[in-house]
């Protein structure tokens, strides 16, 4: 999907929600079997029932390789299910980080095989753990500022110019990948807000990874996120567990359903003019 | 395996080698098919190959990821392999880094699922994602410094009290982290001793990622690698290329094997007395 494919889809729709898919044994129905099995259709009854109100789906792979060997077929079937709705972009929750040759292969399992839009990968490694992922027609998505509360340990310690490890981090970005590929994962915290990021990476996709706990609201995240050309809003927003685990019942769909409508709403109703 | 069996077993041995398995469809021995099942006899070959010479295994996660769904299955085949040798150490290099409950589900696949000793893990979204791999009889390798060339962009960067991140990493490891069941993954550097980043850290584990290229020679990581005490070799060198690809001919598996005996050979003859 291309920058200007996913701003088209995302206006059209008034909606920057992705849902998060962390299939968890213990929280999912017990209408499911508790294996792999269970995991895919359970995570195929979330996407039906939220695609009208979604643009993004994001997968994250922990919870399938939680599952052992069968945890990738089941990942491999939820890939190929979200092949059926091309509007929406696909994100493999990944947080992968080598040096080139193995980056490489990363992002040929992920994004070629898998078929994934876009990859998650982290920066610790630097430049050649980064830039394997800049392929054709695909997407990464590069932690910037995380939203734990790990992130205070190094994320936002200083450096000597007295500038946070974020911000180089992010300054490197900008040499690094280009807004028309790649997005940043940013969440806001106490000390930083997301209009100060927003200053630095004018043009950048950001994903946030959810609001509400430390992340202040829908209406601030699409305010600060807005493009610093003035088009188009330029996040893309979260939320995993209160939509996956609306309801532990036989009406788990409907139930996420009603919570991806909710917050859909919310965002149709601050949609910036 | 416990801290002490590990010392043990090296020390029975005069080894510190680590055989890295990089499975790489196109570097491969055309006697083995180009797939997953290929992937899995071909591993198979080098650890029968080089099992008297090594102590540790180290399966790269990305090259099986690349294969796609059969990857992990092929991976796990692997892992199941490894079991038959009870006295080798088996580190899954996957280097994952997230949130505390993603965190705990990598742990769960990797560790408990595929029943690897060990896990390599990134720092950048600190304390809450790496704790989580602190689990009984397992053992966690976290990212310190790297050797490759992006260890200079944020690894190597001064922070305000003019030490350089890693630095700080380290630091925070041995508040987080005990040496009895993590190591820590150090690559050195033009600008960096080993022996200097022993000194920060007496009693950790090294994970050295090669020797040859920046990383000084086998003596020099074996004399500045042994533990503050005085007591254990504490390092373990990895080779991975220079192991799988010492012939892509029918005679792979003696090459394998030579070439992890001359390693081995070289650690023996300048064991610390």
């Amino acid at each position: 999907m291309t920058r200007a494919e996913l701003i088209k889809n995302i206006e059209n729709k008034k909606s920057v929600l992705c849902v998060g898919l962390d299939p968890d044994l213990t929280k999912m129905p017990s209408l499911f079997p508790s294996n792999s099995n269970g995991v895919v259709e359970f995570c195929k009854g979330i996407i039906d029932a939220t695609a009208d109100y979604a643009v993004a789906y994001k997968p994250n792979l922990a919870f399938f390789e939680s599952l052992g060997e069968s945890g990738w077929e089941a990942l491999a079937k939820v890939a190929d299910h979200l092949k059926d709705y091309p509007q929406h972009f696909s994100i493999a929750d990944a947080k992968r980080g080598d040096i080139g040759n193995t980056a490489k292969m990363y992002a040929e399992g992920i994004l070629v095989k898998l078929g994934f839009d876009s990859i998650t990968v982290a920066p610790y490694m630097g430049k050649d753990s980064i830039e394997p992922f800049s392929i054709l027609g695909k997407w990464g998505i590069a932690l910037g500022l995380t939203s734990n509360p790990g992130a205070q340990d190094f994320q936002m310690k200083k450096m000597e110019d007295d500038r946070y490890l974020y911000e180089h981090v992010l300054d490197a970005y900008k040499e690094w990948i280009s807004p028309e590929n790649w997005m940043i994962v940013v969440g806001a915290t106490r000390e930083v807000s997301m209009r100060k990021i927003r200053h630095q990476l004018p043009e950048y996709f950001f994903l946030v990874p959810g609001v509400g706990h430390q992340g202040g609201t829908i209406k601030h995240v699409m305010d600060s996120g807005v493009f610093t050309s003035g088009i188009g809003v330029g996040v893309l927003i979260n939320a995993s567990r209160s939509i996956c685990y609306a309801s532990s019942d036989k009406n788990y769909a409907s139930a996420a359903a009603k919570e991806a409508s909710r917050l859909h709403e919310e965002m149709k109703y601050y949609w910036p003019q």
